[in-house]
Order: C-alpha cells, then sequence, then structure tokens
C-alpha cells in the first residue's frame, strides 16, 4: 500500500466542506480561487462532471458534497494527479471522484464528445506577484503560466465534450475578462454568468468567475453580487469565512 | 426673450455640482445613470468633448465642472434640445457648452473625423421595468428605447470622430455588456475600464458604466470597485450621497 504522504507534504482542511487535502509546498497549493470556483459553479445534482487543470483536486473535492454527479479531473502533472488520488482516497471518494494524468487538450481520447454535463476550470495563468516572470520550479511555472493551455485550448476542447446546454465554470483574472468572452463565443459557449471577487471595498476587481453554456442564447447576462475578500481590518470577511469554515 | 420655462417645467438641481436643470415630467428626465457617467468619465481638461444622446443636457452640465473643454451635445429630439439649451443658459455656460439638434450618426457632418478628444453617451436602451413594451409617449419611447441607435451606430460613429488614443465612456445596461465590448471591439475601441453599479450588496449589477480608448492596446482592462446605491436601510449609500449632494 501506498504511504499517504511523502515527504514535506501536510494534510489541509476545508473545515466548510469537512474536506481534508493534501499539500506540499513544492508544488501548487489550493487557494482561494478553487474555494471560490467551486462555490460559484452551478453544478447540476447528477451526470458527468469534468475538473479541467485538477491541481491536488482541490475544485472537484470541494465541489462533491453538492452533487452525485461523477466527477472526473485531468491533471496534465503526475506529481500533482497523485497527490489529487491520495486526497480523493483519504477523504473515501473513490466511488465518485477520479483522476486522468493527462492533458486537457487530449480530453477527447478518453471521454465521447456531446457527452458532459458540466466542466469546471481553474487554469493557469500568469499570477499577478510573480511579475510575469515565470517560477524557476518547473511544478510551480506549469500550474501559474499558461505553457500548455489557453483559454483558447480550454474552450475548444469544452465545447466538444459538453451536450448541447453544457457549462463551462471558469476562474481568471479580471484583466483577461475580453479574451475569455471572445473565445468562449467562438466555441458556442454562451457566457452566462459573471462574478468579481474585490479584495475589499474601494479597491479594483482581482479574480473573475465566469459561467457559460454551450449553444444558450447570447442574451441573458447576469453579474452577480460583488464578493469582498477582506474587510478594512484585513479580516476575511463574513462571506469569505463562510466559505472555509461553515459553508 | 424666450421664457425660461415652457408648461409642465420645473428647475432641478444637482447640489453636488450647483447646477440646476429644466426637466419636464413629459419628456425625458435625467437620472442616476447621468450623474454616474459625468463621473465616471475620464474626461480630459481641455479639447472637444461630445456628449451623444445630450437628452435634457445632464451629463454635459454635470461634467463640466471637471474640465475647460468645450463641450457639444447632440440631440435628436427638438423639445429635449430645446430644454438642454436652457439649462445651459440658467447656468450661464453658453460659452463652453452647445447643443446641436441632430442625429448621433450625422456627427461626421458637424465634426472633422479624428479631431474628438472623449465622447460620453447615456443612450437610449430598454427599460427593465417597461417589460420591453414601448411607451406611448414618443419622447418616452425614443429616449429609453434603441428605436433609433443601436450599440453599432454609437460606435462606428465615435471611432470615425475620436483621435487616436481619444475615449468613449457609455452607461447601459449589464445585461447588455457583451454586445457593447464585441461593438466597441469591431470599431476599434478597446474597452479599458468598466464599472458596475449594484442597488445594494447582495443584489446584482444594474448599471454598467464602460470606457474605451480608440486604437487602444486590447490589454489592461480594469474593473473598478463596485459601487452600491442603496444600504440595508433603503438610504443612498455615502458614495452615491457624495455623487448627488457633496462631490
Amino acid at each position: 500500500m501506498k504511504p499517504l504522504l511523502r515527504d514535506n507534504e501536510r494534510i489541509d482542511q476545508l473545515l466548510s466542506k469537512n474536506i481534508q487535502i493534501i499539500q506540499s509546498p513544492e508544488v501548487f497549493s489550493f487557494s482561494l480561487d478553487a474555494v471560490l470556483l467551486a462555490h460559484f459553479a452551478s453544478i447540476p445534482k447528477r451526470g458527468q462532471i469534468i475538473d479541467f487543470c485538477m491541481g491536488n483536486g482541490a475544485v472537484a473535492l470541494f465541489m462533491q458534497p453538492r452533487t452525485a454527479a461523477k466527477i472526473t479531473g485531468i491533471e496534465l502533472q503526475e506529481r500533482l494527479a497523485d497527490m489529487a488520488e491520495r486526497s480523493i482516497t483519504l477523504n473515501t471518494l473513490d466511488q465518485q471522484i477520479n483522476v486522468i494524468q493527462g492533458d486537457v487538450k487530449d480530453a477527447l481520447t478518453f471521454f465521447p464528445s456531446d457527452s458532459i454535463d458540466f466542466i469546471t476550470c481553474n487554469p493557469p495563468y500568469f499570477k499577478e506577484q510573480t511579475n510575469s516572470k515565470k517560477n524557476p520550479n518547473p511544478h510551480l511555472a506549469i500550474a501559474r503560466h499558461e505553457i500548455h493551455l489557453k483559454p483558447d485550448d480550454i474552450f475548444i476542447t469544452a465545447s466538444k465534450l459538453l451536450k448541447m446546454n453544457g457549462k463551462i465554470a471558469l476562474v481568471h483574472r479580471p484583466d483577461r475578462l475580453l479574451d475569455i468572452i471572445d473565445s468562449m463565443q467562438r466555441y458556442r459557449i454562451a457566457p452566462k454568468r459573471i462574478q468579481f471577487i474585490y479584495p475589499k471595498q474601494g479597491k479594483e476587481a482581482n479574480i473573475l468567475l465566469i459561467e457559460g453554456i454551450k449553444d444558450g442564447k447570447a442574451d441573458g447576462l447576469r453579474i452577480l453580487p460583488p464578493l469582498f475578500v477582506y474587510d478594512n481590518q484585513q479580516n476575511y470577511t463574513s462571506e469569505i469565512r463562510s466559505l472555509l469554515y461553515s459553508d
């Protein structure tokens, strides 16, 4: 039997979902982005969900309490896919969640076209704090930068996989809104719900959540209520505390 | 000399700007949209500004304290253009603001191409509360509905009028964001600043402010801090009070 933890790994817990997740400072750790995406996505109660760019499994694990759908994560990096698998086992969710170690762009080799109900994606993007310099750690560079997966790759693949009226929800950076909307529409995915996350009152948005529907009508876009991460005392706001600790 | 007020007209005041404005329930009255647009627009200190769909002059009058630029309003409806002219005189601003009664689509007959620094536009759009039924009053129907001016008309004209790196700021409805972004980009205007206005905390956005730059780069879109109109006691928030009463 494989040991649960490798060197330099720890188990973190998302209290609000009673989910345990294996993390390591050597590779990508889940962030607030994953928690926000798992909460934002209007996932179905049943059917088949795919989580693109699964990382260590955070989005899949955090969505799971809200659905009985099968969830398959796709993760390019062996190290992260392995961590995700062990976290799924740790939470005894192997019946519902599984992992494919591979490239999102090859997802059609694993699933028939027009067969998927919902896709989530917390893709690589340039982190603001890295100032566009790539991380010398290749695990972190792939997870953070658009080396292997660009918006067009995401939506061309999603559009083929999704059933008619299937949905995809994505977390990204607000300054990429135009690219993302353009790419969604080019691949027959109509943006329907957008939510902006602001670090605090009076600051510009720094996280974008967006959901679209395959072959949906172009009208009826909704801009959901804004969320603030910190209050003026630099504590999490009650909305964020509730997502992290008591959802 | 023309009388200042016609039948059924009154003078309202925007206290924060010490601006008086002639209004009438028979025609379009200025709304919070005009105040928000005049505040949002990053207008230049000098040069030439055009206000498309001037209405009774609210946006032009509310911008004026922030700039020494010449402001020309274009208004299709004779009745509204006449009210705007009288309000300009009432505020002794005839040297800085003037009115053209005509169609925005004909603006190139009044101004050379590539000559304008900034354009503002509070265009007709379907009011949510009318449930897409057109107002039987033709003054209100033209001011509220896209009878005479669609987003493409606005941006094709703006793109011709604006200097390189000239800007246009627009107020509209969030559910039209995709059309507006698409139309801006089709006519070489790069969206650069977006602000969403929410009726109160926890509600979806109901007003969109968007500004773009002619021949600007496609990257660097900013989502400005959100504004809430009402607090939980149904009073104006301090931000809105400041715009209305003490800017």
